[in-house]
């Protein structure tokens, strides 16, 4: 896993997500090195740096300009990028254009998210699964109730994970804000 | 309970213990009105204004003389104080001073804690108790093991709270961290 | 508080509530001793005993007639019950008859929520507040929802409580399942 | 990752180690298909069956003969166990005979993790790194510990995880046990 400092930041853009709910995400998507991956709302580029070297081709999406930007010099910084298509659009427009998908990777749909997965959900082939990671309460819902809609296998784990922070008097623990991972699988 | 924003601040000094954790605190110590409680470590005043409002006679304790100041300014801003004695001491030396005691409470120890826990069990009354609230690994197990030695009964429970915070698209969840409460009960 | 392996269980009924809820339940509450409160889905008794002891007035609600019938075993086994009246009805119905109430706490909802806490909302005197215990995702975002529709002040907390369970090689932190506490105050 | 469910259970035999910490630990082990890896403390075959897919070797290391015959027949039934070498004996013995390794990931130590970690360590090539699942506070701070006086570079994640579980009415909450993953890497 490429360790979160090791990422350029820039303040307009959210991210990266940290490395153990990446690691998380990874294991429940579960790439082989075949697939075709989409990550919507790309940010800092947290996901698309992991699926690049191990999918075969990767979409990084964002709305934002400065979040395609920062997710390239990231790719760069570390080597990557010549398997990942980055895209400024919004994600539902972004998804239409694009073929087959097998994994859909969602860290920021603004209040979009259950179109998101139906738009995404046409593009999947087989078992395609899509991962949803989440701050809002509001999301896991919606994230939930849409995979249910659709018919989808679904999953969910709230991670709440504090990391040790070693101080001359001992060990303090620093809690990461809870995410929620939320996955759905076609069946 | 008194709300943490509802103390004054010192950047010298840390503290309030987090509102949930006072309340957490106050049930395993469960005063009935009647008691003689130290708050060992008393740093904004979060345990001190708490006890104050709950039981007979209250010794608060730093050896920083900040955190007496920033505590008699909150025990004044909330019509307390009376029933309390500011002591601006080394704990072990303080505790040595004074007389009985039904309650301790332990925020803070500067890695004295074993030492500091068996000068206080020497002035507790009874079925007094002691109660630690730790966010360093290293205090939790020094916790166990004295109380262990003291021959008391112990228990301990980590504890992970997020609050809602909301926002214009949802609820986001923010992580206090963890912290945990040991506390040992004379036999 | 009264430990949880103090009250008389039945199998055919939930409850009570772990010890470190309630105590966050009644720190959020906040009793003073005059208030009329209402335990809605009152289950073992958790809620219901801690409020006798620290509040006027207690309606005991639940659906379950074994409820009723644990909890007011529970209450005569503690000595308590005098200022507790036991009503076996539906919660909606039963919020209908009462008079004013200061306080009102939801243990269950029987996905009713949103309407208990519009009835409850009617029967609210000044700063009245409600305060839900859930441990379903739907109820936690029915509960916001609901309080922000009615204009209440609300806040919600996850808690995840993992309590040391002493082996002879050393401590296991078992875990709670986690419980979220949401609370509203009439404005 | 292979699901919990997925693996033949022995009730003398603790594991499998939940999916979401076996990802971690992978994670943090980060094997890139060319190590030499132990398990020590192998149970049920949770990480000796992971590694076994991802690693150049594996020796599944277990003082119970129960969980080595229950690790072979979890290898058997998922078509591996050609790169894994399963030793039914005490962690230092066992290590003290096997050359020289990549990744140590010790599950389970009997009381002797600092001696288990040294003889370990004194078998590591390059920047090998050894990695501690643990659910005792105890063997958490002897972990660190015993990393520092090794001089390696360390670190601890503390892992809070709950799983969604669909009810009717809802998706219920169940917390996983909280583990700790502490790691250490030689500089
Ligand atoms: N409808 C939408 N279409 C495209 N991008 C969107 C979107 N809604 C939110 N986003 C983007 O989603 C991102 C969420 S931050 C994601 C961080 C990322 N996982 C990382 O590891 O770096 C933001 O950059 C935001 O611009
Ligand atoms: N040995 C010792 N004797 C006295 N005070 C000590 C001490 N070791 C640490 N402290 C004090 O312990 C405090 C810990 S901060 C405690 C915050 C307090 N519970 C609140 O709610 O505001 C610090 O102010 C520190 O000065
Ligand atoms: N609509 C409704 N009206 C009345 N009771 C209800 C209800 N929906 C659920 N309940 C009751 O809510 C209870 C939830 S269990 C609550 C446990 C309780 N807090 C304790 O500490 O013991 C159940 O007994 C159930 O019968
Ligand atoms: N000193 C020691 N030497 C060898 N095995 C040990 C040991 N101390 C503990 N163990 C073994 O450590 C195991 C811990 S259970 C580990 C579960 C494993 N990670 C899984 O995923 O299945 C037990 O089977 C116990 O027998």
């Amino acid at each position: 896993m490429i360790p979160d400092e090791d990422f350029i930041k820039d303040d307009r853009v959210p991210g990266p997500t940290k490395e153990e709910i990446r690691c998380l995400v990874l294991c429940k998507a579960d790439p082989n090195g075949g697939e075709t991956v989409a990550d919507v709302g790309c940010g800092t580029g947290g996901f698309t740096l992991e699926f690049a070297k191990r999918a075969n081709r990767v979409y990084a999406i964002d709305k934002n300009p400065q979040a395609i930007k920062i997710t390239r010099e990231n790719l760069i910084k570390h080597g990557l990028g010549e398997n990942v298509e980055l895209i400024n659009d919004d994600a539902e427009e972004a998804l239409k254009e694009i073929g087959d998908l097998d994994i859909i990777v969602i860290g920021g749909s603004g209040g979009r998210l259950s179109k998101i997965i139906k738009v995404g959900a046409r593009k999947l082939k087989g078992h395609g699964r899509i991962i949803v990671t989440s701050i809002l309460l509001e999301t896991k819902i919606e994230a939930i109730q849409t995979f249910k809609k659709l018919g989808f296998e679904y999953g969910i784990i709230d991670v709440n994970i504090a990391r040790g922070h070693p101080l001359e008097r001992g060990t303090m623990m620093l809690a990461n804000n809870p995410i929620s991972i939320i996955w759905g699988r076609q069946r």
